[in-house]
């Protein structure tokens, strides 16, 4: 991967980066058929279709009206339609309800985009020097933004496909790695005033990553190499999902009401076990990183280990150690990979961490409706850290924060130890 | 439309109307895309697509193996996707989940109906004579059960539509009749034993209609013609929808709970009273019959004007002295219309009766899994006569008892006026 | 028991009739602690205090000042807490939160009733004899309203203890019926036109019993005696709860949903079965009737054991022929007991019919907020026919209607089976 | 307030610890009717009936049995229906149905309290010196369990009480604060490495406020008082509810889903602002602290004043320095008062803080079922802090850890302003 994009990289960069990032959301949806971009399996999904008007909408919604107040919007009930949860922004149509939206069809949605790419190249083509880096950091946005959906994109048609009893796989191409994982190494990490946070002014990073600050830590450990499957499957079979003593309240009550037994996706055929994935059922690798808990079962897990989750800011200073390389989008793969000799930090699942998702002391979210972004989901969620198998390389970073409910588990999410040093 | 099919209409006759049939159900979906196949608004409506599959599906599980125990079903999955609820047949996809299934797809369906046909039609053709009636028999209970699913289709694909915010019609290219309506004539007739339910033992009926038996009727009279758009709008400005006197129990906490104020797919703008039909949004005519009224509706209004719904027995009795024509699926302006001079009797729209949907004396099931078809449904729903804009001409019959809950609305459901003579 | 009260019994007998009604509630009421008064288990029961309250709020609303204009209520608040369902009246504080009043106390409501009760009789003492019949239609009407509280409140006694895990028993010193039941024998009535509803003028009969009218019925016989625990569980290990082909659509998808094995109330322990009554838990007794029964269990067996549920006209038809006497309240058992010799006709459990309740042709309901009663409930449910061990003797008769929904078992509720003859 | 008790505290003095706690609670039910016992109007709340049960199954549960292993329950079923949460302790009944058991009656539960309490008295009386301090321990744990509960009883009584028409009072001779309330003073507190959480390690405190840690504070300031019900009404007069700029996403679909547009127990009659409190209703007194906020509210007042909620370390931080004194239930105001000169502190209301729940680093919670305490709730909750005017007077402190979720109302909860220095 090339270097970041910032608001200084110029017109012909942004430019070429627009249109791969638009392309690549394309790509991804190649190997679906017209029936699959109507799918919502549950609220937490989004068709397909909708995921692809959506990010369009926001260059609709935020930046060509915003330089070009004349701007007539390709059709007057998109903004509706597909406006996400910008309250101070507009009305929007229920959550709940996008699968129902057979209308407009994707090939609608398809002269959507090419509508609002052609308005935008236009746009950035023309736009006065004045405005450039405004319009830059908001273009940069929708980018970022862009790629959030592409991850949530996989994750969805994940989900999707698997609710199907037909279990289809979403490609039949994808190459699986191989190779044992070796026992887990340990890092030490010295305590003390650490900064975390973004501090770079010109690269791109969210509201909530900021601002850079100091965080008080302790000495501590860090596993170099996420849970597998293997290893999951020891707590399983000792009976970890039987035993209160291991869970948050919460955890147990929904354990106990979905009749939880294992993680999502995986079942169990003729005593083997098979885990679903976008390639279709495959049988359970034990080497592979466990993936698609919850963070009650991370946290349960980490009970039974004797272990404990880490702190979001201690993931961050040993990630902001590590190369920002890994399992990500780009290598295909699509499914988490056995750690390799050097450890496992960036890409392959989002690792739960055990740091509730809130403001950093001085946080200040975008102004405008942009701001009803990050801001608003601070409570009762969690931070993840690190990007998956399904995230953009070069769109995650140490200081980036991923939040999800501590009961999902339809995102690429896994676990790693930490303990006390 | 000419006479109806018998197990005795012979081979040439019977495939002639295996393939209408079949045929009909495709070019009712000509109008719409890929993405509309999908949809499921509410759990009382499928997917288009489903109801396509489905209605295959019946062959493939009560008449291909019956006949050739060899018989192979097209994808070993569909038996489970596509049973309706035939749970003595067996395990079926959950009735809320019909609208996740993106696969198969439009295509692989038509594939599976093609596949049907041929199956179908070879089997008709070279059945021995022995079981020919036997094979007739089911044959003709497939195209029955296929007609009531493109009847479904339709209802389903009203309400599919005006889920969407878009409110897109399924035609842009349908003719609305015009014309006032005169006043009510009230046909009398007298009380005594009357005969009702079916008796000819050729024609086809279901078995819910049997057996022929006597019924004792005071004397009556029945209102010639629909109550009007017009008429019910007289009861919503007298406060109809706001006296609890007006309603049963069970509506008035409906209505309560989800502020009712007027019958399904009708909005107001600007002062206006529009109504969503299959051509999309247009202004209400007051002339046409008033539609999509749930069994509260239709009593609470009949308890206003001083009058109250019909007996099932009381509309069958005076149904069969009326010609078998009306404004059926085949006039293809799938919307009810002003009545003529004669009144209006079949077509338009479903009836409500003031019967609760019971058995008839002496009824018997069909036998085995086919029989778990209208018996099942006997508590809890209402009985309707008389088929409507949707109903396939030749569908339906005086005897005919179609049913549905007395909450629902999405269906083409109207309102007949009686009174005591 | 003496002869039914009438609008013509004259001043010292309704008054004498008003006091014994009246006493008996509270004489129902005796074994309860404060504590018990409260309980409401589920949305249909409600709290014992409740019921002694709304039977007198009956009068304070139809009674007092009908007849006495300047006729001050109680307490101010009253008439929401304790209306039941007249919203033609007013309104009402919401049925499922009866069980949050802990005021007013029970000594308070207690005090209500006896105003009530002192202004009661003042009115039957003094009131003009021109409006005598007027008041004493109203005054027969709000005791039979009370005797059918008596009735509930023994029902929900039942299931509110039956709701704690101390299984207490409302009364110690019940006895309990024994003796064999002898095999059904089979009442054989000819079909033909019969006259049911109620017709004499001047005895008690609630709106919905009327107009008398004749009715046309097949020849049928009827069991003599109610179904038996001992056969009913020959039906559950038969496989009855487990087989669809026996169950109404509804009924199998609440069994599969509440994992309905065995009627409410019946439990195992260490194999052997034991079944909760209002003397608290106790060894079930093959000979007795089954009860507690949804319809949908009473109709899953009559269809398992080859007949059927009888009509509601079929019911009053025999009944009516039946002395007027059985296992009513007044015998103090709160239990049904085994069929004797004479066979079992009124009394001991609520009877199912396979007839939903609905309107008689020419109904007509009672003016006023009174007539809020019984027609507004005539959808979705079915009649019952004949008393139980909880109704007050001379409340019932043969052409009594008392309706549930059918997935309802709290109630007294059994079985009787009927077969074309 | 003499000074706390410890697990030194000698034989004596505990026994009269013991007394005076147990006492208290009776003292707190002596307003309440039999009837009053028995409500729980939520799921949050519980029947006082079951509270002053609940505490006394606590000795049963972890001290009586521990040191006398003979020692046979008060009541074998108690162990089930009195246990709240403790799943390592063994299986319970169901908290939403705390309501329904009017078995055990209050009598009984007050001979099971003198039970308990006889059995702990000559526990204490005869232990044996060498097991003396893990008795001690445990009593202590048990005192402080029973002032939580002492606390939430009345909080719950008020909660009940509100869910009646009638709103009764609790008390009808409290005395109301009244004054003025000044203008906010801000306390400044210089940032650095802070050191909080319990540290003394003989008085007694829960686990989850050790261990004494660092912690890394910026400069703030925090206001000397609470936010009052006349600085709250601007807020609603502002439009506070209907913007969803301020809103946290959950609190905005909450109050939406709610209709939330004033705190709990706010109503409005002929244009003036009522509040109900344990008083009964009485008027809104604009100078108190406004109470019964959910953490949303707290949190939207704290952005639209354009001020932040504090961190918990900072309220620590600041509480530390004051005295431990305040509107505390032993004042038996039973409601906050204004803020008086010299600030408000600790009591009134429980203030929010912006801190999830969530563990501090190093913790290690009680080993055993009592361990299944305050850990198992850190997830999803928020750190409230000081102490309410239900809170025993001596059972909160600075480190003290109280735990909502955001959206809980009923409790006794308030907000303080703060912001960066």
């Amino acid at each position: 991967m090339e270097s970041t994009i910032t608001i200084n990289s110029g017109r012909d960069r942004l430019m070429t980066e627009f249109q791969r990032v638009r392309q690549f959301s394309e790509s991804l949806c190649l190997p679906l058929r017209a029936d699959d971009f109507q799918i919502q399996s549950i609220v937490q999904t989004s068709p397909p279709k909708w995921h692809i008007a959506h990010v369009s909408w926001f260059f609709e919604a935020f930046v060509l009206p915003h330089f070009n107040p004349g701007y007539r919007p390709f059709h007057p009930r998109f903004d509706y339609i597909f406006n996400s949860y910008y309250y101070t922004h507009g009305m929007m149509h229920p959550r709940p309800r996008r699968g129902l939206l057979s209308r407009p069809t994707v090939d609608e949605v398809y002269r959507y985009r090419a509508h609002v790419d052609e308005q935008m190249m236009q746009l950035m083509e023309t736009i006065d020097e004045k405005v450039w880096s405004e319009l830059a950091f908001r273009v940069i946005l929708g980018l970022n933004h862009e790629e959030q959906h592409q991850e949530l994109l996989l994750m969805d048609v994940k989900h999707n496909f698997w609710s199907n009893p037909l279990k289809p796989a979403y490609r039949d191409d994808l190459q699986t790695a191989s190779g044992n994982t070796r026992a887990i190494r340990w890092v030490e990490q010295a305590g003390g005033v650490h900064r975390i946070g973004h501090g770079d002014v010109e690269d791109f990073a969210y509201d909530n990553e900021t601002p850079r600050h100091d965080l008080l830590l302790s000495d501590f450990r860090l596993a170099d190499r996420l849970v597998t499957n293997g290893e999951y499957r020891a707590f399983m079979e000792d009976g970890g999902y039987e035993d209160p003593a291991l869970w948050l309240s919460g955890g147990w009550a929904l354990l106990q009401r979905e009749a939880w037994r294992h993680p999502l996706y995986w079942e169990q055929e003729e005593g083997e076990w098979l885990q679903f994935t976008l390639g279709g059922l495959s049988p359970l690798n034990p080497h592979e990183p466990v993936c698609h808990l919850s963070y009650y079962e991370a946290d349960a897990y980490a009970r039974w280990s004797g272990k404990r989750l880490p702190l979001e800011g201690e993931l961050e200073v040993v990630l902001s150690q590590q190369p920002l390389s890994g399992n990500f989008v780009d290598r295909d793969q699509l499914h988490p990979a056995p750690a390799g000799e050097m450890g496992q930090w960036f890409g392959d699942l989002w690792t739960w961490s055990a740091s509730p998702y809130a403001a950093y002391p001085g946080f200040k979210p975008l102004g405008g409706s942009m701001g009803e972004y990050n801001g608003k989901f601070m409570s009762n969620q969690m931070v993840l850290k690190g990007g998956c198998c399904a995230t953009p390389a070069g769109h995650t970073r140490a200081s980036y924060r991923n939040f999800f409910y501590p009961d999902e588990r339809w995102a690429f999410t896994g676990l790693r130890l930490a303990e006390d040093a």
